[in-house]
């Protein structure tokens, strides 16, 4: 009976579960915060971690350096079954402002949390607890049959928080080996709720710049040339205050071309609730907003932003000053939908920024990041079905094939330069999970769930297709 | 024969320019810098030598403590002629940045600046230096005829660069006294060229606020919610940059009622050669701007303006942080034509700031100045002829009755709280003498035809009219 040996690696997942908390909690204890300088040794040591877990289950794991924090590739080569590469991290957020934590950050402590029990930590969501139940999945097959049903790469890299450039160099690297796997899996999203696992199939891209206007050449009395020199900062309202209608859309040509998403996806975001009472109570917004033919969903997946994200220009300290001032400027973000790339965009931002700004006044446009396009990944992809399958059994109810609207640049690195066809991001982190917030933490049934998940899709990716 | 006692007063002056730069050096040494405490001895100091100044020429000097600095009153009753009250100030701005200054700010140098003797330092020209030439006329006056040709109160503060207050509180107490002025001279303003005199009948007032847009309850993830939840800096940015028209025509109804200027002074504003070039190379700004059916001198001096002074909004370090900020806030000043009251432009920008506020956004707009209405004087006052018949004497040339884009809020205070028709702003400040700003210096042939210019005015008011 082919289910057998699924059947027993589900039923040591479940005999296992203190222990696989007890490595979580080991791994949290590691503050591999990979912004802070002072953290580089214990990224080191988080790094030599996962090594020892990994190695002694029969993966070949070796440590790469990078100009940041070193990426562990451990491979797995099954006799049978696909050939899957996963991706998760181990780098961690800051945790300021520590004062606002209730347990120390760094130790993994369990508690309960609105009748359910979670580990809370630094990383205990975002990656370290998604992560690992991937790697406990793994664990549970070795040790209950003696091998996984098909081969595994994992890529487990330090600087997710940090510098995208080190993986992409990385991925270069190794694309020869990589570009072969039938399916990437990327373990760093979220369900879509408490019931319902997510395979997030999209990402919005991202573009930003800081737009600065220059008019006379230093500030000005307003009492003395109010009137007949032009003010930069109210040029800079002009112009930023002309990019949207008053429901969102924004009106610079070109700005909503290359948008492509899949029908499938479309239709899925259409039928999934997206409550506006719970968007309103999250972020204590007074109305919802946005284009009126476009869902919730659609809007937050599959339309691109402009967002005015810092203004900085003419006084800003106590009391009023009288002044014309000398320069303003702007930092803005764009969210791409997906199809969209950073240069259209860019080009068509300056077209319009530049067409609209009066003759007096000087602008400047800088790109300040490479950019990233938006993404959707291919719904109808046979892998899909299989994985989604293997999701349902699990959780008895049918994943939602959701989009993130925000970008994730490992994501995108892996699709550019992999071109692999089937990229799977299946999460289990929870909207209320705190990630890059204090107390941030992790459901132990998500956790467990998450890993008799993943003991669900290595068994499906391992079938005979 | 009537002249003979102003030629020889005049004569006198001509003879002791030296003894009276002298005396003008020693007020510059003295650093009365009224915003600064540690300078509250010397404000005290520049008082004194100001009443010993005037106690030997007959003038009955008191000292009136106020809540800041101390106001010099001085009386001089003549037997004839109109009662003139005078107006200057003591106090000087502070010297910062003082490396940019050439020689030291309290030391009263002399040297030649583009082929022209000047006294440089701190308050050689705003408003020591002009103060003098008005008490340099009245010495001579006393020393050469005995008397003064008409009677004299001169108000000396030393709040001026400070808080308005002082005066008004001042004005309101001897309101009976000073309420009988014939008329008001105040010496703080410019001259129109080095040819030519001017009286400045027009001021423009001042409102000031701070606008702020409240939007969600904290800093939102714009990958998470761009495009469902506005963003009050772009609500800020469309309020702003709907304000004015291309031309600079504010477009907020009333905001152009209420405004009275005497035709005498619109077509002299009219006929005055404001150049354009020079004020491109005064102020580095690319193009002039302003309403094409009106003159520079009309825009500068008779139309209100909008003018956002600052604003603070999200992200201002470096780098990019994607986020919809929760609230944005702007500085904002507005100069009031001629008979506008602060109030009234209050209701007009609140009405439209509300009426266009979108729903999701919360809007306050707060005071934060006690505001100043706009001014113009009397044009046709018959001792306005009288005074630039005098003023014609001495240049040669007709003076030009001139506006001031600026607010003076102590020619406000004796305005509204005296209630005197006529009030004459009569200055000989060049545009070039830095006043504010590093090496202020004064023309020494300025500071002597200044000196004879108030003593052919106090003889002309001391005439029969």
């Amino acid at each position: 009976m082919t289910q057998d040996p699924l059947q027993r690696t589900l039923k040591h997942i479940d005999q296992n579960q203190t222990q696989a908390i007890d490595r979580l909690k080991e791994l949290i204890a590691i503050p591999s915060i990979s912004t802070l300088p002072e953290h580089q040794k214990d990224c080191d040591s988080a790094a030599q971690w996962l090594k020892h877990q990994l190695e002694p289950l029969g993966f070949e794991v070796s440590i790469h350096p990078t100009h940041s924090h070193p990426i562990i590739k451990a491979d797995y080569t099954a006799s049978t079954g696909s050939y899957v590469v996963f991706y998760g991290h181990y780098d961690v957020q800051p945790v300021d402002p520590i004062s606002q934590w209730h347990h120390p950050p760094f130790e993994g402590k369990i508690k309960d949390m609105d009748g359910k029990k979670v580990i809370t930590g630094r990383g205990a969501s975002d990656d370290k607890g998604q992560m690992m139940t991937f790697i406990e999945a793994c664990r549970a097959f070795i040790h209950e049959t003696g091998s996984l049903p098909c081969s595994v790469t994992c890529i487990l890299e330090g600087d997710e928080e940090n510098d995208p450039s080190a993986i992409s160099t990385f991925l270069k690297t190794h694309k020869p080996q990589l570009e072969n796997a039938d399916c990437l899996l990327i373990c760093d999203t979220q369900n879509w709720n408490e019931h319902t696992p997510a395979i997030t199939t999209s990402l919005r891209g991202l573009v930003a710049y800081e737009l600065t206007l220059s008019g006379p050449a230093s500030d000005l009395h307003s009492g003395m040339y109010g009137g007949v020199i032009q003010n930069p900062l109210q040029v800079l309202c002009q112009l930023l205050g002309s990019i949207h209608d008053r429901h969102g859309h924004v009106l610079i040509p070109g700005f909503y071309d290359d948008i492509h998403v899949p029908e499938t996806l479309r239709n899925q975001a259409r039928q999934l609730p997206f409550s506006p009472d719970s968007l309103l109570e999250e972020t204590g917004a007074q109305a919802i907003w946005g284009e009126p033919n476009h869902s919730i969903a659609e809007t937050l997946w599959f339309l691109p932003t402009f967002e005015v994200n810092g203004i900085i220009g003419g006084h800003i300290g106590d009391g009023c000053k009288t002044i014309i001032p000398s320069v303003a400027s702007a930092k803005i973000t764009c969210r791409l939908a997906p199809g969209q790339q950073p240069m259209a965009i860019t080009t068509h931002i300056e077209q319009f920024l530049k067409q609209h700004c009066p003759s007096g006044t000087k602008l400047t446009l800088k790109s300040t990041c490479e950019g990233m396009p938006g993404l959707a990944i291919n719904p109808d992809h046979q892998l899909m079905y299989t994985i989604q399958n293997a999701l349902n059994d699990e959780w008895q109810a049918r994943p939602a094939l959701i989009g993130f609207g925000g970008s994730i640049p490992a994501t995108i690195a892996f699709h550019e330069i992999l071109n692999i066809d089937c990229c799977m991001l299946i999460g289990f982190a929870s909207r209320d999970d705190n990630i890059h917030a204090p107390n941030e933490h992790f459901g132990l049934s998500t956790f467990h769930r998450g890993t008799r998940s993943w003991a669900r899709i290595l068994w499906a990716l391992g079938l005979p297709s």
